[in-house]
């Protein structure tokens, strides 16, 4: 009988960081384009249209060793009945001999995978020079987001909130943000040593910034063309369903586009529209391409680049392997037999 | 923060029984065609031809409110690291809120509930008066396809097996058979009242019976159509693969044909040959339908029946719900918090 290792929401906490995250996400981007990393054909089911469904995704991670999946489901009436809306499960497997090894509660993982997905797409593509952060959008990712790109860029000077759908929640949520970024980077070892302020304006907002975070829920472009500086990076996060769209598709036409996955960014991601309305034809290349170094990311201190974040089961892959390897040291979590 | 129940291999063999095997595919196979049981795309990865894949099937089960999946993986080269080549896991979750319930070790579940997809046709479509059972096939199955035939006809009198790629097995496998099958027969409450003996010849074995069942590897035909006696059901159980076949296809151009699922039976079944031959150009129906009353099965005394059993998600997700009830009810397996 095979041992399998459980772990719940809290022995994740104890072994998962910001710069672990960081370097899962690099790894999976990479094995992705090198072909050591597949992505399986993803199970989608409605039970209720609009109130409840799931998704299953997964695939094989080679230089970890593992495969695995994540099952997301959702049911929009649990928060009536106190219950997460949202339920995460995954399961990690031996390669060289399928052994089950390890199901955890995919909850923690998915912020902590995310946040870092923004922050590698800084990481590769943003000016060396760039100082001046703009996170767009003060949901429960914005954080996350902040901090990862903090520990990619700790040269950065300046962070700036702003929240168009309702400008007023940017100074409201400023505090909670700051705070739970100040913990993260706690986590991670570093310290906050910039500013975090808030602003209502957003043209202002994207004005003065060089790096910009998008995680919205929008489905009308919140940032225009003519705002966006030479030399900007814009890594787009919100943008995983039909019909999403953050930024001014006019943007694509001379900005250097990447992609987590091509497919799923036409498909689902923020390059969708401009890519039906034939503002844009194809990206300069996937992320993992310029992270092996076979495709130039920034060519010049004045291109717009942007990263499309869609979101892959192999980051979630590598942070559970990261995070396996982690607690079987430290013998975090339970060990049951199966 | 979700308790998961956590059931190995010998926690289920306290709690699962055939006669249990043989209510759960009933209900899963009647919930098919009912509508309350959707079976979602199956995920299929080869690792490396021949030597190592994997499925993920999974599905919903109203009647017993749940969904779930297994996990099958096949790695050829275990056997010589001493391990399983096939490990297989389930999980169960509760289809109102998403929340997972259960992980189980799906091992031990699938030889029963194949055991008892067999023993379902018998059923539903065997002639009343039917008491001449023929097992062809000396593998793992056997016993299991026995005891859970025994179970729903218990006025079978004579039991015998063949075994035409390799004859003699049959004699030398048959102590070990029968001894499991009185075991199988026990856990369910029931004792071994007929005879079981071995045939070397399988054109004597088939022309002798009234009630066949074929679970072996074999891609040529092993029973010819001029042996089957009129009145005979058989249930094929061997063929899940492309070019896999058990029984002579000219057999179909008169039996009255049946399915676990339609599809999957002219795509990897027993009838896959004698579909791409036009031979069989339809089935009856699904044997969810004949359970249901909604199709006829049998029609006289003198049909030839067939039922081609290729093996649904379903039969493993209504077993794995009966299996977590038990051990929920006795307090059997490791709950951890997810």
């Amino acid at each position: 009988m095979a041992k399998i290792r459980v772990l719940n929401r809290e022995d994740i906490k104890k072994v998962f960081t910001l710069a672990d995250a960081l370097k899962a996400v690099e790894q999976a981007y990479s094995e992705k384009n090198s072909g050591a990393g597949e992505i399986w054909p993803m199970v989608f089911h409605e039970f209720e249209p609009g109130k409840a469904d799931l998704d299953i995704k997964s695939g094989n991670l080679n230089g970890k060793g593992i495969f695995g999946f994540k099952l997301v489901s959702w049911h929009i009436e649990n928060s009536a009945k106190n219950l997460p809306t949202l339920h995460g499960t995954t399961m990690v497997f031996d390669i060289a001999n399928g052994q089950p090894k390890a199901l955890m509660n995919a909850g923690p993982i998915t912020d902590y995978r995310t946040g870092a997905a923004g922050a590698i797409g800084v990481k590769y593509l943003a000016d060396k020079d760039a100082k001046n952060l703009l996170m767009v959008g003060c949901g429960a990712l914005a954080p996350f987001l902040i901090a990862a790109t903090l520990l990619v860029k700790p040269d950065v000077q300046k962070v700036v909130l702003a929240n168009p759908h309702n400008p007023s929640a940017a100074a409201e949520r400023l505090g909670n943000i700051a705070e739970k970024v100040e913990k993260l980077l706690k986590e991670s070892g570093a310290q906050l040593s910039c500013t975090i302020t808030a602003e209502e304006d957003i043209e202002t907002a994207v004005r003065n910034s060089n790096i910009i975070l998008t995680a919205t829920p929008s489905r009308q472009p919140m940032i225009k063309a003519e705002w966006v500086q030479k030399g900007t990076h814009i890594s787009c996060v919100g943008a995983d369903l039909k019909g999403k769209q953050e930024i001014d598709g006019a943007l694509f036409a001379s900005a250097r586009a990447f992609a987590d996955d091509t497919a799923q960014s036409f498909d689902v991601g923020e390059c969708e529209i401009p890519y039906l309305d034939g503002v844009l034809t194809a990206h300069c290349g996937e992320i993992g391409e310029v992270i092996n170094g076979t495709v130039a990311g920034r060519t010049s201190a004045e291109d717009i680049t942007v990263f499309d974040s869609t979101g892959i089961a192999l980051q979630d892959l590598a942070s559970a392997a990261q995070i396996l390897e982690a607690a079987e040291e430290k013998n975090i979590g339970t060990v049951v037999e199966l």
